[in-house]
């Protein structure tokens, strides 16, 4: 484990600049058992900044691999009544939420069905709780990593969790002297980045590289955004730590080409997509080769209408703390942090003007990395001219 | 911890013996995050006997500490609404509830002040949880124990953890070829007691030794029970691995004389009552004397009106395997069954007739440690023959 220093630090930054935990806040909070030290940490800061009340939720992968290998069909996507309760409780309260991931379980589901590992999951609470966090605004929310043994693991091939702690800590910025302060002046810089591509009004972006050449048409009320959320209280807080891009919502109708992932993602905690090659036509994915795991996109591609259309376009320069690790997370929050980026699946609201629609709608949204040193990416305006924004992975546009 | 195959045995055990799981119950179970690998087996057993789903629960004794520490006075008693409903879909769906007992942190409390740490309790929630568990009788519920290194500290001054498995294996006779065959027996041979002793119609308890001479009224409708309940569907279960006690509910006016406890024990998690000495008139409490924690058990018989009165007579012979290993556990589950004991406060009705009343009312219930070798316990008829239960420690009632 970390010394209790580090803990103390990386829960303050959470709760500080994370979540901007408000006086009287109830916060809830969902982890793995094996994250504990971490977790009463967190409890700790949370009440020194005022929380009204800490609510602990620890998950466990094991629990539910019981549930998947034996449990009814019709028991695998139920939730139970309890969790609607919570949740209905953190939007009329106003609530704050924190999620850990670093699963210590990656392998948990190994051998399973892999039909019954897709639809085990609490269907209800999750169509809930994206309404709640995405579209009611109500809840100021963060998802942060905690190192464990599993996780380094799956990351290194051994249980170094020392070293999976230090490359965290160095992306969250807890080896600057004062993180808070680096923090600030971080969302401040990627702020600054969002301005000017609004300020430019793009109508597309085009990626060109080794097997990509792809263009991602935008709306005309697509909006590009970084870093900080707002609830529908006015409070701002930063839902990933780390964050390193700057995002917006495509036209889910006008991407056109072929692009090519630059490293290998982890749509579900036990599969990892390598070498993944996707073909575009009117916005559709219409082809989908892979080195390994290429049947695994494909059904999530298939598992509902909008799922093979993208929901966001995301641009991070060279200069990210994630990037420069040089490492495979296999977890979202750090390997979209490490290169451009875009998703298919739903689109984020953030990414289009206040009180606009047009954003792809699906169930599911899974993130891969296609840029880095040797893509090109270029914004091109409603006359067809077309400006630098990054060039051998810097980042170019003034 | 203990081999897979001791871990999968136990949870049989629990599964089978303690909860007696229906094909189609849910399982609620509440335990602490070290406990997890027990957790995991007794999950796997619960769906190898037909659960419908298993919902645990992992509690943080270092998560309350921040929330007795910080929070304000209102939020400390208060229940969160998710609980209630998890409550009442227990109650509705009859659903079986499993609590582990050994807590990882018993001084996790320590140096807060003692008032705040008493009224920390989800109030509500544990009024609803008692009236459905004792009184609405529609749960099978059952409390074993899951050695912690904390516990073992506790109780060994060191964490030897697995010598504290070795003492809970042999107490719920897990070092038995067939533990379920042998709680069989050891289920009737304890029912064959509670028929004797129902047979005689004793009209009070006498108990005679060093510091003690006691006589403990019992009700016309007292009735002595052991080992098992049964829900209002007829399902037999035992709520209590170990037990080793034939039990009963006294007159709560109807206990005089003085007692002297023949065991430490610990009426909260991080206290100990040491020499603890009574005397009652008239079924109450007046006076209370010990080497250690005296003010604690004054505190508790100040709590409520009925703190002062018994709720509780139960018997134990020399042959308890609790009793045998010559340990304080500080942990109820065992101590309770090392030797007889009354305790104070509120009454279990599987003590009276079915649908009596008159036991005594109280929050709280508090088991004390009263016999032993050296302690004679006596029935006594209507008539005022006395005829000898326990001598030097032995059962010689036939």
């Amino acid at each position: 484990m970390p010394s209790e220093d580090l803990l103390r630090r990386y829960a303050e930054l959470v709760v500080r600049v994370g979540l901007n935990l408000g006086e009287g806040q109830d916060l809830h909070l969902g982890c793995f058992v094996e994250q504990s030290p971490l977790v009463r940490a967190i409890a700790k800061a949370a009440y020194e900044a005022g929380a009204r009340r800490v609510d602990v939720f620890y998950s466990d992968p094991l629990v539910q691999r019981e549930t998947i290998a034996h449990a009814a069909d019709e028991v695998l996507e139920w939730t139970p009544p309890w969790l609607l309760t919570r949740l209905e409780y953190m939007n009329d309260r106003h609530a704050a939420l924190l999620g850990l991931s670093g699963n210590p379980y990656p392998d948990a589901f190994a051998g399973l069905d892999g039909d019954r590992v897709a639809r085990a999951r609490t269907k209800e609470a999750n169509r809930r709780s994206m309404e709640i966090v995405f579209h009611e605004q109500t809840v100021n929310w963060c998802g942060v990593a905690c190192p464990t043994e599993g996780w380094a693991e799956r990351v290194f091939g051994e249980p170094n969790v020392e070293r999976l702690w230090e490359l965290v800590a160095h992306a969250v910025r807890l080896d600057e002297s004062d993180p808070v302060a680096a923090w600030s002046d971080h969302v401040a810089r990627l702020n600054a980045r969002a301005q000017v591509l609004n300020e430019r009004r793009f109508d597309a972006i085009t990626f060109r590289g080794p097997g990509t050449d792809l263009k991602v048409g935008l709306l005309p009320v697509s909006r590009w955004a970084a870093a900080e959320h707002e609830t529908v209280d006015g409070r701002r807080y930063v839902p990933n730590l780390p964050t390193e891009e700057v995002f917006t919502t495509p036209d889910p109708a006008r991407t056109e080409g072929v692009v090519r992932a630059t490293r290998p993602f982890a749509p579900l905690p036990s599969v990892v997509v390598e070498g993944l090659e996707l073909r575009f036509e009117a916005g559709r994915i219409v082809e989908v080769r892979a080195e390994r795991g290429a049947d695994v996109v494909r059904g999530q591609l298939e598992s509902d209408e909008g799922a093979c259309r993208l929901g966001e376009l995301a641009l991070v320069d060279g200069d990210s703390r994630v990037g420069e690790l040089d490492t495979i997370f296999y977890d979202v929050l750090f390997d979209e942090n490490a290169a451009p980026h875009i998703a298919y699946g739903f689109a984020l609201p953030e990414g289009l003007e206040p009180g606009a629609d047009g954003g792809n709608q699906a169930e599911t949204h899974t993130d891969f990395m296609i840029g880095g040193a040797e893509v090109d990416v270029d914004g091109v305006g409603a006359d067809g001219t077309e400006v630098a924004i990054l060039r051998g992975g810097d980042w170019v546009l003034a």
